[in-house]
């Protein structure tokens, strides 16, 4: 099975083949799919009996791989519909992040239930990892990890290496602790192949390693994955115990879901921790409203300014033509400036500390591209209301992009400098207030310039 | 060397040690760094001739792996300070994909250089992974992989591996190719681990792997290797000959870039391939200026929208106070809906073939937000114009953020439809089409219940 058009064709079939309610070709047409795949076409089967179903038609070694790839929601609602029984293979034999993060997803009548499947060991455990601070690094940690100590030979670890991996622990890079469990180092698994048999573990010590603290945000471990290239990060607590791993692939789910939030703020939406195909209207509802009230009460301050200037418009009112084109593209420039920014601060490309040198950048940029727009209006002034008019809307348009260039450079700084979150320097947040000040720019530029017959 | 606080700490004290130019203790100080902090490190000093005599001071050995992890502008910069050998030596040892990379990106006049100091085999392959096309599957691969035949016992095959690693090539994932260099599996390390001596490759084969041609685009490599949880993708011509791989610090790279793409395209920025901190005032201005222009001339509708109820303006002047706050509204519902449809389509979590369910959940969530934000807005209407203005921009107000709402909704839709990319449908052209129908909307609701003189 080797590409994307093969694996639809395969999910094509199956899904006639279910509708046929042909159980044992579907089992059969399961073995040329990866359990990624199966995953993704029981979430798009809409009734969740069929979906328990189809569960059932997959060989059950393949069970909990297949239900682990599902959505912690998909997961509950798969969970209802099986028996107890199959209840517990699942939940027992799941890695323990995955259980806690369906754990902490799950509706609280339906966490009794579950905690009562499992045995008190793994209850312990589950209570363990949920008693970390959501989003902390602690919650994404696995306890599924090999350790060996540094005086022991090569072959003994290996020994213990493949004994340990046949129970399905993380093998990639093994973990090396003290006797008082404290974690000393982390040795990638190439390096046990490549040392000679007799030598001692303590000789093929990189004698340099990374980890985190369980209490410390998981935007924390993202980074110094990202940055190390780090394929197993080990988490500890603040005496160097080892408590667990964190691996790549939640890495990445996590770097994706903080995406999205940043993604969502941009929009001026609330993090929705949910994908949209799940969220109901209520919570997308109560999501957005918040900003939207928000920002509206802002804009009074618009109208307001448009009051100010309420006798130069009844004189000229031909200004009013050009309001939402001058207004409008500060708050563009403005977005635009403050999406760069945004984006930079989040990916560390750069740093508060660069503010000089970007201010100085945006500076030139704002006037570059306030000249241009100016330029490029002043035309549609000429043919709309002369000369005069020319000059007064080449100028503001100038002025309001410079100014929302700069709105849109210094908000995220500012805030990012009040250890708030820069994204919250959303799109329609720069274009509100480079409306404010867009409109007090053109006005006064117009009541300036223009003759105006005395208010 | 474990946490943040002391890489800040050593890296202080470098700078230090650099300024008094002490700099064996230089060398000595690099032994408590990671490389990917020594890379770091090197881009903050901004004199370039200092950064070169920095760089000498690394250990020899871990020259080419700091080097890798400086950006292709700095590498650049750097071979142009260091000696023909010291830039032969780096540039032979190099992994061919990060050189690959460096090329692709190097002014011409340098390229020439760089490929005179190269032995001819490595000019051989750097031309030949050039030849595929940019942002494809091809570029993005190394050719330093091992593979293994079918018919090898496990003992032979992980000599092999052993023999290879020592060459540094990437052993996490085996491949298992036939007599014609052909693909036919791909193996983890751990199962040569875990499996008899004596057995044979053939035994151990999972039987399916996922692999890309080579000239597919990237992106397709980034989605198939967080879809199965890869790390390392094989890369294959249209014959199923194996001509490289791609592994996940790549695709962790491409998936960063994407994503950063799509950010500026929601601020109507254009695709920037370069880090903020490296961009000209040109290059930005460049990137920011089409998207500016043409939205003011999209604005003139709006301004011409404005003109059609010149009459209804100048008879009750009290309707512009309410303009901005009434048209932002519309343009921030639609900024809202949009910027969840964009990120939805990009993580795959809708389809297009979704939208008949996106479209009914939208209605219902634009409504309950036209009926809050009229509300709201109503009694500022009440308090500026008396009721029946309050009546007006409640009803108005309602109808543009349920426009809004369905404008950013449909648009990124119709978009994919097209086969456009739906990150264009930015914020700032969805403000842009909300402010000519919210405009309209506004008028039409106005002139059709104030009582107004005859135009």
């Amino acid at each position: 099975m080797e590409n994307h058009d093969e694996v639809v064709e395969i999910r094509q079939s199956i899904l006639e083949l279910i509708e046929q309610e042909a159980w044992s070709d579907v089992t059969e047409e399961f073995d040329n799919l990866h359990v990624q795949d199966i995953a993704q076409l029981l979430t798009e089967l809409p009734d969740i009996a069929v979906r328990a179903r189809v569960f059932r038609q997959i060989p059950q070694e393949r069970w909990v791989a297949t239900f682990s790839y599902l959505s912690p929601a998909s997961q509950e609602e798969l969970l209802g519909q099986l028996s107890n029984r199959e209840g517990r293979y699942v939940l027992t034999n799941m890695l323990p992040d995955d259980r806690t993060a369906l754990l902490q997803q799950m509706a609280p009548e339906n966490t009794e239930r579950t905690l009562k499947l499992l045995p008190p060991a793994d209850v312990r455990l589950a209570l363990t990892l949920l008693r970390y601070p959501e989003e902390s690094a602690g919650r994404l940690m696995t306890t599924d990890y090999v350790t060996v100590q540094p005086e022991w030979r090569i072959d003994e670890a290996l020994a213990h290496i493949r004994a340990e991996s046949r129970k399905g622990e993380t093998v990639n890079t093994i973990l090396v602790t003290d006797d008082q469990e404290r974690l000393v180092d982390a040795i990638r698994l190439r390096s046990f192949i490549l040392a000679e048999p007799d030598e001692l573990v303590e000789s093929i010590r990189p004698g340099y390693f990374v980890s985190v603290n369980a209490a410390e945000d998981r935007e924390a471990a993202v980074r110094a994955m990202q940055h190390y290239d780090l394929e197993v990060l080990p988490v500890t607590d603040s005496d160097g115990v080892l408590l667990g791993i964190v691996t790549v692939d939640d890495v990445m789910d996590v770097a994706q879901e903080e995406t999205t939030e940043d993604f969502h703020k941009m929009g001026s939406v609330g993090a929705l921790n949910l994908s949209l195909r799940d969220a109901t209207p209520g919570l997308l509802y109560r999501k957005r409203v918040g900003w939207l009230v928000a920002l509206v009460f802002i804009n009074i301050f618009s109208g307001a300014a448009i009051a100010i200037y309420e006798s130069t418009i009844e004189a000229v009112i031909a200004l009013v033509f050009f309001l939402p084109m001058i207004v409008a593209s500060g708050g563009n420039a403005g977005a635009q400036a403050s999406t760069l920014m945004v984006r930079a601060l989040a990916i560390g490309d750069v740093t508060l500390s660069d503010w000089g040198r970007l201010l100085g950048k945006e500076l030139s940029v704002g006037i570059a591209l306030g000249i241009t727009m100016g330029v490029a209006v002043s035309f549609i002034g000429l043919w709309r209301g002369g000369p005069e008019v020319a000059i007064v809307v080449a100028l503001a348009m100038a002025l309001v992009v410079l100014m929302g260039s700069l709105v849109g450079l210094l908000m995220p700084l500012i805030l990012s400098r009040l250890k708030l979150d820069p994204a919250t320097s959303s799109v329609p947040l720069i274009t509100c207030i480079a409306d404010i000040a867009g409109i007090l720019i053109y006005f006064s530029v117009a009541t300036a310039l223009l003759t105006l017959p005395p208010a």
